[in-house]
């Protein structure tokens, strides 16, 4: 007879990200090792948080409720839609700039090859927030890689058609990079010089 | 209002080894954007993980049941007795090896300043096992550290006072290993043990 639950354990944990059997074998031995109280912990507010957190109605951001604090916070400035493409994006310019409108959530780039469309992104709730009147400015603020420029070409044409001034975050981002990981200074500084997107 | 839930599982992450908070988020993000089956599994097996997993009676090794798989295998040699430091080893032995004796498994090494000493290690209980006389070759595969070295020699002296016979791992150069590439230190010990070659 094997140990069936504890290779279960091991195997469960492959599906965090960068996480290979060498890892999630540390990972298990190390939990049952040393941290029982706070694996317990983590398996019960991981069930939690699965069960509980789905997307705000407005933003798609992660959401416990059907609003988001941002969203449902009257002092934010509705003029300004900043767009992003992750939850770690938004919660990083959040953290690092004083900004204080919104924010609209993409959870992704665009991307054909792998089926991800306008609609996978939500555009089509985007669009008729634009088309309001609300917004004046569309902030874009996906990434420095291909697929984000291509997402930001898009954003910025539809913005132009509903008459909203589309706007990119200054260079300075370094190329390639993933937004979430910018340091704070140089994200602060790309959001502050921000850039009309020229026709 | 903010997302207390999101937080607590970004914080609940960060007791597995080596996640710090950036890790932790993006494990959080990930499972709740594309892994919530695989999230709900992992919460589940490690819950019932850490209530079920606890330590074999005889080995002291992760078990199920009271005494483990290996233990409880009656066509094991019980006469040879391999202690190693923690599970991981004894299953990188297991599945390099093809040791067809039995294991002790310490779940530490001798550290008295972290009070980590003969109690903590179960010695008392191996002692009594040394003591019943069906042990001949103590096989003792802790780690070439310092304190794996200090665990070593009590483990021997322990052994000899038992007639039991002490055993080391071989230490030398990693087969296949490109010189150039090997630490000082396990290169000067290579050629200081270097043995002759027999025709
Ligand atoms: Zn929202
Ligand atoms: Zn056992």
């Amino acid at each position: 007879m094997s140990l069936p639950l504890l290779e279960q354990l091991i195997e469960a944990f492959r599906v965090l990200p960068g996480v290979g059997q060498k890892t999630a074998q540390r990972m298990a031995y190390h939990v049952l090792e040393r941290e029982r109280e706070g694996g317990q912990k983590l398996a019960e507010v991981l069930a939690k948080a699965i069960e509980r957190i789905g997307h705000c109605e407005q933003c798609r951001d992660f959401s416990e409720t059907e609003i988001c604090a941002v969203c449902a916070n009257g002092s934010r400035e509705r003029q300004q839609l900043c767009a992003v493409e992750s939850p770690a994006d938004r919660l990083a310019i959040e953290t690092a700039t004083g900004f204080r409108g919104v924010y609209f959530v993409l959870q992704g780039r665009l991307s054909p090859l792998d089926g991800i469309g306008p609609r996978e992104l939500g555009l089509d709730q985007l669009e008729a927030r634009l088309k309001q009147g609300e917004v004046n400015e569309l902030i874009i603020a996906t990434s420095a890689t291909v697929e984000g420029e291509a997402t930001a070409h898009y954003l910025a044409q539809m913005a132009r058609s509903y008459k909203v001034r589309p706007s990119r975050l200054a260079q300075g981002l370094p190329l390639g990079g993933e937004l979430e990981y910018v340091d704070r200074g140089t994200l602060s500084h790309a959001f502050g010089t921000r850039t009309e997107v020229q026709e």
